[in-house]
């Protein structure tokens, strides 16, 4: 099978997976549970999940019990771009092609639907400690890495400092910019990694290799899309280009201009792929994931 | 030493308990941590902490273990305190004689900080399951108890059907008012009290009987904030009486009348202190909690 196709096959089974944990609508609460289902039915990339199962193959796990976690982080996903899309936040009214949340349910119950992800993605993790013969030592490792990769000193952190970065304009430091992508974009990619790792028995050195190498993916992926908010088309990424120089956003390629950007863009992919073969000369390997990492780096979308 | 000097002190103490948990405000991200401590260290009763700790010293329990889950279920309470004044919500400038986070912080500050709160509840209560010779099979039914109570079929499905109630305003059932203050009220001191039951080594009998009990407690502890809402006055109550009426809101006293309600109260306090005699009995008794427990329901302010 291709490339393509086996992402495709695999998007689509991750897709049925994360919509087995979703809550069924029903009773006074319904509304909450259709809004939070309307937000993860929205489409998507699926992406944390995808890497999330496919490190863990790579360490050699394999059985369902990696599964309550896929679902929690795409939800802790979910729930961060339903509050970003608040009138109070960026004030989003589409999303991939659809309305936002707030837009559907009104702006109450899109603050209690994140709310609900949010919450629900730990109820759904702590599925995974009841299962037969759970490993409970690596399942309390795995959601203290989510919780604190998504928490202030990860994700919300990040967008703390992007808010707060929007005031700034053009004063913007490389050091806060860099901040922002390790904590806005790397630090679920690190968290869906290193679950992977943690659950497939990996060594706490691996664990480390692991977090380094997503974490220089999480930067090359988001300054990649620096890059294609201003080089790509419309009908290559389905939305306007140029927005971030609109917006008066501070990027990497506002800050350093292409060229340095697209450097500095290839040298962390490089790293990241250089620290994933170190593991392949230990027997490490999985070459989908591979395949996946390099097309998420390079892509044109 | 009299039990209003008790509870002082027991308040005082874990004030301080749950201070020593809250972030160091620094970094990039200094903000949203500046808002999360502002909002915590507005005061209230810290009665969900403190019936935490009285359960699970009635089963025998002792030590630190309790405390990090202590620190959790005050940061979830708190956050839902932060979202719920939000200007979408009941659009609240002032809690406490003190101006609501999103007044000081700014909205997307407060959306932030409501959300760190809750994501740091779960990194807090984490952390008892890294101490030395952590029960974890205790420690994830703790923690799945603490995240199923909060969420949709908690807390956040109680505030659910109560935005829509407001839409309903005298149509509302008492079905529908039952389940609003099961699941906003009752919910988190069931919660409270059955994590100090499962962390003293409670069986599962016993766990059941101090969430039946919890239940009651909720209840009526909801139904005598509606009364104090009519029979209190503004020197009590700290706050202006009516508001319920002048708000329309349909509550245990509009829907039943003051009498019904005040009886209807005093068979779910006699019902809660009964299945504690129980224990009694058993000779699992904590003198306190059941002071505490009678002062919460006959409570004048």
């Amino acid at each position: 099978m291709s490339f393509d196709s086996e992402l495709k096959q695999k998007t689509s089974d991750v897709e049925k997976l994360i919509i087995s944990y979703l809550p069924k609508e029903q009773g006074w609460a319904k509304t909450v549970m259709s809004a939070m289902n309307y937000s993860v039915c929205a489409g998507g990339k699926r992406l944390r999940p995808i890497l999330m199962s496919e490190t863990y193959k790579m360490f050699g796990g394999s059985g369902s019990q990696i599964e309550p976690f896929m679902a929690a982080i795409e939800m802790i996903h979910t729930y961060s771009l339903v509050h970003d899309d608040l009138p109070a936040m960026d004030n989003d009214e589409y999303r991939r092609g659809r309305k936002t949340t707030h837009i559907v349910y009104g702006e109450a119950m899109a603050i209690l639907a994140g709310d609900g992800l949010l919450n629900y993605a730990f109820e759904t993790a702590l599925k995974a400690f009841e299962a037969d013969g759970a490993d409970l030592k690596r399942c309390s490792r795995a959601l203290s890495i989510l919780a604190q990769k998504a928490g202030i000193y990860g994700m919300i952190g990040g967008q703390t400092a992007d808010i707060e970065a929007e005031d700034l304009g053009s004063n913007v430091t490389e050091e806060h910019l860099l901040f922002i992508h390790e904590h806005k974009t790397a630090a679920l990619i690190q968290a869906a990694m290193m679950i992977g790792a943690v659950l497939g028995k990996a060594d706490e050195d691996r664990i480390s290799v692991i977090e380094r190498a997503a974490y220089e993916i999480g930067i090359a992926f988001q300054i990649q899309d620096d890059i294609l908010d201003v080089t790509g088309t419309l009908e290559t990424l389905g939305k306007p280009v140029g927005s971030d120089e609109k917006n008066n956003k501070t990027t990497y390629v506002t800050l350093k201009g292409i060229e340095a950007a697209g450097a500095q863009q290839k040298e962390m992919s490089s790293n990241a792929i250089a620290l994933l073969e170190g593991l392949d000369a230990q027997g490490i390997r999985n070459d989908f994931l591979m395949e996946l990492i390099q097309s998420l780096i390079t892509r044109i979308k």
